[in-house]
């Protein structure tokens, strides 16, 4: 079973790339999520200036996610190449918080659990690109997975879903 | 005062590139650091299988956590290229959390907290990405600057550096 | 009818990746074509150094533009990832201007109209770098798709292909 | 006299990248513009939708030309890596056309005159591919430099900016 | 019989792209090897400073192999972008020899030698990086396919493969 | 002395990226060389069907492996980025082998032993990928460093440079 060991790890301990080429091709979907703890300060100017309103913070945030989902196999060194079929980041200022999901869907021999969190862990590092010159205290918090559907494995969803 | 305001944003609220043509070429340093809780049973696995004390999962993070450095600009929208002088990534698994830091030095016209921030991101998800098939509820928590020292701002050091 | 709106804008009016997990997977085709106005100079410099009749100005723009194809989900934000089975890039010089065309062919699920844009785009930038030491004012002109096959939409051909 | 020949191809007749290490580090600039012709029906659709108004077109045209200048030397194979101090896209709807401009700011051994061009044409690539679903038609006419500063050759300004 | 021609040429003996839309998407495999010569000396500081016995140097060339397998498309210009299954780059030291390998698995419309054979050049190159502090006149030999299954021309292999 | 140890690997014996901020900015070049064992009957072909007298399979090789060398801090783990003056890559047929030179020119603080080697390798790379459909047994033979100047450790030069 292969929840009890490290498939990314052969057997004389060495980072591997799993070989998938016996899996079947279904329709997979992640949700991950992050929270940028941004302070009452940034907030402010970000409900102040617009930045949210317009949604310009929030906009760079949503496109740099959306094509580092595509760039997860470039980053992260034992992900496979993927068709992404979809991707979708969102974000919310909610009280002293940004909040981000990105939803990825795939048909394909792989999950895309990292091609969520690896867009979401973008977006967030955007909205924090762009608010650091008014607080570099600001704290990228719970990047974590949601959900994800498809596959041998199925469904599996997070119990407690907020953080 | 930059710290009062979005230079992120132009005028009409637009995300912009800040122009840095005018700043002095000067030593910069940035220290990130995030925390992995990977939770009891992957603690054991990484401990058990040696994937901590060979170093594998450690090491293949290490590594892409500096390649992801020297992509910054390219993930996020408004960085700019810069010549990394010198990258390192480093981690220890401290009961249930793998701690992973980024350090970054650079001489340019800007300050190089993005690419310690996306250096140490990019080397979290790849230790959830190595022990997800033991542990779908992962969380990469507390990405956070720790320091930066270089440019017209100086020095800043976050004031309660441990988590 | 997709006709009449804007499928990359979402409900909310913000940008969006659409989501073709439910489209076939068909032959897709496209053909693009722009014209690179180079000046009688540029031309004759061209004609003279053998630059088209060795074919170097053009064999480069054409590897540049196959190269570049292939990067067109990397380029532009909302496209989607896609197994490219062919490329092709032409060019010829016709009197002061050089006519390029970009044709692509693709088993998937969404268009390559983009990809054939991207490598014909990209094959023109390339041309204008290689002249541009002789006339700064060379205009790329008239990018245009001519014709895309496959698809829901099915076959679509420019009326007056001839610009 | 480098205005009377192709500095990009060598002795040979073969592609060449031109060595600048004897070159001087100035700060240069460039400007270029491009024109998207995207029909009435689409200028109508632009304009009802927000998509002008709220800005997500133009916005996701704007990042995208952005992220592309920084990646010139990537796409167009004689251009040098260049480390850019900024670079601004801006857009606007005039009638049945979308105008895009792109100005580029380096200090650097070699101009930046590419980057525009480059920037100005993902741009102009992103407005064609969110506006498509309505109307293949859409042309990328006059893709074009309309000033360079800095370098040997100086300031250059096209005599007549507009198209 | 395409052994008798180049098929990456066209009739106008340009570059192409080779037309794969009509082949089968088949599982097809590759295996290449690569000799680092790295002489007696550098030999001896791998075995003694635990280069090889902790696997650092070998583990890094593994890592830069696998991810550079993943660009084969974006660095050999006629190559086709694939879904690569499995990639996987072994090394071990051998007298004064680093003997690195490259296997890659894919089901699609065409061969994965070339990503085999990239996969263990960027190894070799990354032994020689981490190895040349210590001797400038480390040579990689050798860069050979030793065997492709899968595809039209089915089963290849090399008669002598041990160099 | 550099010269007795493995500069990339730390006291831990970890992989590291050498800090070079201490380091001069200097002129630094490197030139590497391989060679390509295309064998009898590539060669005849190569120089019956043009693919030499023409160039196009050199000129493919040549474009790439500057795209290459450009791309080497991407490609290599422990590799600085750098902004390159200039990258040449020649080729040329001798009996059955195909010779190919890369040589690179920096103003930098680190060296450019790996791009030249970079450069040649992908340049060797796409020969065997253009003639591949004629003989599968081609072989890379000796990509080595045939000189560096600058830095620190100033000229190196191979002894016997012909192999």
């Amino acid at each position: 079973m292969s929840g009890d060991r490290l498939t990314h790890m052969d057997e004389e301990k060495r980072a591997r790339m799993v070989d998938v080429s016996a899996k079947d091709e279904t329709v997979r979907t992640a949700r991950a999520e992050a929270v940028v703890h941004v302070g009452e300060k940034v907030a402010a100017l970000l409900r102040e200036t617009g930045g949210v309103a317009k949604g310009n913070v929030l906009e760079t945030a949503r496109l740099a996610g959306i094509q580092a989902a595509k760039k997860t196999a470039e980053l992260v060194p034992m992900c496979h190449p993927l068709l992404l079929d979809h991707v979708d980041v969102r974000g919310s200022l909610d009280g002293e918080e940004v909040r981000l999901s990105c939803t990825v869907r795939c048909t394909g021999r792989t999950g895309v659990e990292m091609e969520a969190m690896t867009g979401v862990s973008v977006a967030s590092l955007t909205v924090y690109d762009m608010c650091k010159s008014a607080g570099k205290g600001i704290v990228i918090e719970s990047v974590r997975l949601l959900e994800k559907t498809g596959g041998k494995s199925g469904t599996w969803k997070r119990e407690n879903e907020k953080r």
